[in-house]
């Protein structure tokens, strides 16, 4: 692989994560993929879905400011709007709606989304089916649906590592198809493992898309467990789930953080027990790929997205986008 | 007046107006200054005033997409959402309106939209004040205050050629002022005359930008009347009511329409009470002014507007953007 070349960089995952990793990779790449999660139905995009019949746009909307170069109309994206019947809209979100709602295709609203922001990469949405999460129960009671509540909900102990499926299935995007294939390397981001990466990576052909791919695929891990869904995950846990999803061994290598929080940040997020994820370097399951461990971790808030009160305050343990890119580029060139 | 050195047009009005005239004028200049209307409250722009304490957004919109040299994003501008919480809303209301809640200045949120669309010239707020339109009642009942109401109410015989306010008093936009002073022509666009011409007219500083410029001032006359406000008015008595708002005798020519309408579209107005306006060239009062008669009337639906359901049934008596435009420039090479 001769960087020198733009290697081409695909990043899969849905939206605050992708966010993270592309800000960080558009420094060092110029050629880069995100594909995105699109079975996201809860707030202004959940609205928005129900009330207009688009596609989820949220996620989308992360990914294509990410990768923007124009300072204000990244802001203009972010933009929410705090009250009145438009409150917790994202504005991208209703710029995404409208073109699709004009044009009838996703696609082409992207198209225009792009141009207007100076997207440097591209935007796939990973399907272009209008599909739902859905929770198999294994106690034969009513599947759970929907993303926002899978993804924000108490697993009981008998829904530990749950069965997931999208509904009606839902067909990889030729263009996600393509771009996997022609990669030189693979970033699966960081986020939510049932609520935003499994339905990226239940897509019908994403199995084979990965496992056919000639790139290296890494995966850049989580920071902390999510209470009452991955209580006790460490490192491995979370890459075993991503190929129990996928149903095959496809991870190459597991990026992650061997740093530490202050004391006081750590203990704002144990008493909503939030623990940070270690690292077991004798599990059994990560034989078939490399981990690789530093320090990932941001120690400053985010800049670059002031706009966008919510995503600001959603978390504070996160990764430092520049950390992440450095350390993907050292173990790729 | 040398026309090679880029003569300097303003036009002043509302939305619909406007838009025709700025349509119809582009093809033929190059410097445009829209000077627009700030007290529009009805429909979408009302609704984003009282939500969110922005100035009205509609009149703007409709401008600066008239001046658009961008298709997509002139379609897209004018895309009204049709159901859900959006319903009704313009998605260039909605843009200037994030624009103005994000950075605090309508002026600012302008210069982006004028970016994005590739804007022909330039659009200025006739005020940046927030204000409402009033009608003063002669039997000294309450005051009618909203420029919805009144440009939509029936008069009664008393309320015939209303007086009216903007309240709280609005100062001429600086930038509006300069615009004037400098003009080569400024052209009055047709249009709602209690509810849309004359709060653009009430301004504070407009009777002295108007009186003082050194610019030839044209009136395009309004093709049909309003029933419950200028039934029976003919051409002069458009014009006489706008330079009773302003105080001053300041026009120079008024261009009006001479030709007729379809036998059944005619009938179809005259059923709502909507009658053609005609010229009476013995009237008095139009000793001031030159009033030049030809035919204006388009005689297909309107194109490039497509996008705007609301607008595009509006009215189907209406000014060929492209004939009152030649004959404009006609009369002043």
């Amino acid at each position: 692989m001769d960087f020198n070349l733009d290697p081409k960089i695909v990043v899969i995952g849905g939206g605050t994560g992708s966010f993270t990793i592309l800000s960080g990779l558009k420094n060092y790449y110029k050629n880069i993929t995100a594909i995105v999660n699109m079975a996201d139905d809860g707030g202004s995009t959940g609205q928005l879905r129900d009330e207009l019949g688009v596609l989820p746009p949220g996620d989308v909307r992360q990914c294509l400011v990410a990768l923007s170069n124009s300072p204000k109309m990244r802001d203009l994206f972010n933009y929410r709007f705090d009250s009145g019947s438009l409150d917790g809209h994202a504005f991208g979100n209703l710029f995404l709606t409208a073109l699709e709602k004009m044009t009838g295709s996703f696609a082409e609203a992207i198209d225009v989304a792009d141009e207007v922001l100076n997207v440097q990469g591209r935007v796939i949405p990973v399907t272009l089916d209008s599909v739902k999460l859905v929770m198999k129960t294994k106690s034969g009671a009513k599947d759970i649906v929907g993303e926002y509540q899978i993804g924000n909900m108490n697993f009981k102990i008998s829904q530990k590592r749950p069965k997931l499926e999208l509904t009606p299935k839902a067909k990889l995007n030729p263009e996600a198809k393509k771009a996997l294939f022609d990669a030189d390397m693979i970033v699966i981001a960081p986020g939510n493992l049932y609520g935003s990466l499994a339905p990226a990576l239940l897509v019908d052909g994403m199995a084979e898309a990965l496992t056919m791919a000639k790139a290296k695929i890494i995966f850049v891990c989580n920071l902390v467990t999510k209470p009452g869904q991955t209580d006790g995950f460490m490192v491995d846990d979370f890459a075993s789930e991503l190929e129990r999803f996928v149903g095959e061994q496809f991870i190459d290598l597991v990026l992650f953080n061997t740093d530490e929080p202050s004391k006081n940040l750590e203990a704002r997020y144990i008493k909503d027990a939030e623990y940070m994820v270690g690292h077991n370097p004798l599990a059994k399951n990560s034989k078939h790929y490399q981990a690789v461990g530093c320090d990932l971790l941001a120690k400053e808030l985010p800049k670059n997205n002031l706009a966008d009160k919510i995503q600001h305050t959603r978390s504070y343990i996160r990764h430092d986008p520049e950390k992440v890119a450095k350390k993907i580029k050292s173990l790729f060139s």
